[in-house]
C-alpha cells in the first residue's frame, strides 16, 4: 500500500453539522401536521415523497422543502392552511441561513494534517448552498481544492482524481456516508475512513462491507484521524 | 490581440432554451392567480420575492417554485387553496423534466469550431438540474470541459482559466447575458461575444458597454459565430 498524499473530506456531517438541522426541522414538520395525521405516517410519506422527487430535485434544502409541502398537501387532502405552508417555507429559509457549526475536533485535525498532506473537500448537494457553507465555515483556506458535486459515485471520484493528477492508491477519503464517501472510493482502489455521524439520512444508508477490504478504516471521532494516519503511513513506509 | 485558443459557451439561452420555459410557467402562474390579483401586481411581486430570496436560494427552478408559492400566499393573503399550491409544485416538476431543446444552429457551430478550438461550457445555476440538462443535451461529448458554477463573476472566470491553464487573451466567452457572460470576461482581459436571447430575465439585465471595449463583439444569431471567429483570428494573424 502506498503512502497517502491527498486527503479529501466530505462536508455535511463530516466537517460541519447538517443532518441535525434536518432532524430539528422534521420534528417541527411533524408537530405542524400532528392535528391531521399520525407521526409514523408523516415520516413514511415524507421519505417516499423525497425518494420519488430525488430524480428531479437532487439533494439539498430546497428540494426538501418542496417535498415537505407536497407531503403536507397530500396527507391533509388539501386541508392544510396556506399559513402553514408559509411556515414550511420559513423552515427552509432558516435552514439555508443557519450559521455553519463545525464538528468538534475538525480544526485540530486540519492543523495536524495540513502540512503533510494535500487537503480537499468533496461535498455533495446544492451548489449555491454548499458554496455558502464553505465560505461561512471559516476553514475554506485550509484546503487546496473544494469540489461540489451532484452525486458521489465512482465516476465522480475518478474525474476529480484525474483533474488533480492523483493516483487512487495515494488518495484517502474521510466521511460519514458509507454509500457516498466510502464504497465508491474503495471500488476505485483508494482508501477511506468512515466517521459515522449521530444520524444518517435514510437515503445514505448502506451496510458496512462485510469483509473489511484493504484500505477501509472506521473511527468513532474525527479527532482520531491523525493517529490513524500515522499508523497507516507507518505500515506503508 | 492574440489568437483565440479556448471558446466557452454559456448553457441556458445560449446552447439550449431555458427562459422560454420560465416565461410559459409565468403565464400559467398569472392565470392561476388572476381570480385574486391583477397581472401587473403579480409580475412585480414575484420579481421582488425572487430578488429577496436570491441570497438564500441562488438560481434555478427549485428556488423559482419556492418564490412562486411565497408570492401566491402573500398576494392572496393566505386564501389560495392548497390544490393551487400543488399545481405550482407540478409546474416546477414539468420545468425540471422538460426535454432539452437546443438553440437553432448550435450543432453546426460546434461542427465548425470543434477541430480548431478547445470548447467548454460554463453554465450557472442549480448543479443537479444543469448536469441533467448537459446529459440530455446530446452534445456533452463535444466539449473538453463542462463547468457548472453558482455565480459568473470575474473571480469565477479567473479560477476556471487558471484550472485549464489558459491565458485570458486566448479565451473567448459566448453567451446571452451581458452581466454574467460578457462584462466579467472583458474585465479579465478576455474576449466575449454577446448573442442575445429573445427574453432576458430581469436579474440578468445589464447595459451594453457604451464605448465598445476591445474584445467585445455582438451577433444576432449563434450561427454567425464561425464567420466572426474567422474575422477575429484573421485580424490577429
Amino acid at each position: 500500500m502506498s503512502t497517502i498524499r491527498t486527503i479529501a473530506f466530505d462536508g455535511d456531517d463530516t466537517l460541519w453539522h447538517s443532518e441535525s438541522y434536518f432532524e430539528a426541522t422534521h420534528a417541527q414538520f411533524r408537530a405542524l401536521l400532528a392535528p391531521h395525521v399520525a407521526g409514523e405516517v408523516i415520516d413514511r410519506t415524507l421519505i417516499e415523497t423525497e425518494s420519488r422527487n430525488l430524480r428531479l430535485f437532487g439533494y439539498g434544502v430546497k428540494g426538501y422543502v418542496l417535498s415537505m409541502i407536497e407531503t403536507a398537501i397530500e396527507l391533509t387532502e388539501g386541508r392544510i392552511p396556506a399559513a402553514d405552508i408559509r411556515t414550511l417555507l420559513d423552515f427552509g429559509k432558516t435552514m439555508l441561513d443557519h450559521p455553519v457549526e463545525l464538528i468538534d475536533g475538525v480544526i485540530g485535525v486540519l492543523d495536524a494534517l495540513g502540512d503533510r498532506y494535500r487537503l480537499m473537500v468533496i461535498t455533495k448537494g446544492d451548489l449555491f448552498h454548499q458554496e455558502t457553507k464553505v465560505a461561512r465555515s471559516g476553514i475554506a483556506e485550509r484546503f487546496d481544492r473544494i469540489e461540489i458535486v451532484a452525486e458521489k459515485d465512482e465516476a465522480t471520484y475518478r474525474r476529480i482524481l484525474s483533474r488533480v493528477s492523483e493516483a487512487p492508491d495515494r488518495f484517502l477519503m474521510v466521511g460519514n456516508s458509507m454509500r457516498s464517501d466510502i464504497l465508491p472510493v474503495l471500488d476505485l482502489g483508494g482508501q477511506a475512513v468512515h466517521v459515522p455521524y449521530r444520524i444518517t439520512w435514510a437515503h445514505e444508508e448502506a451496510a458496512e462491507p462485510r469483509h473489511k477490504p484493504p484500505g477501509f478504516y472506521a473511527i468513532g471521532d474525527i479527532a482520531e484521524l491523525p493517529g490513524l494516519l500515522a499508523l497507516i503511513d507507518g505500515a506503508a513506509a
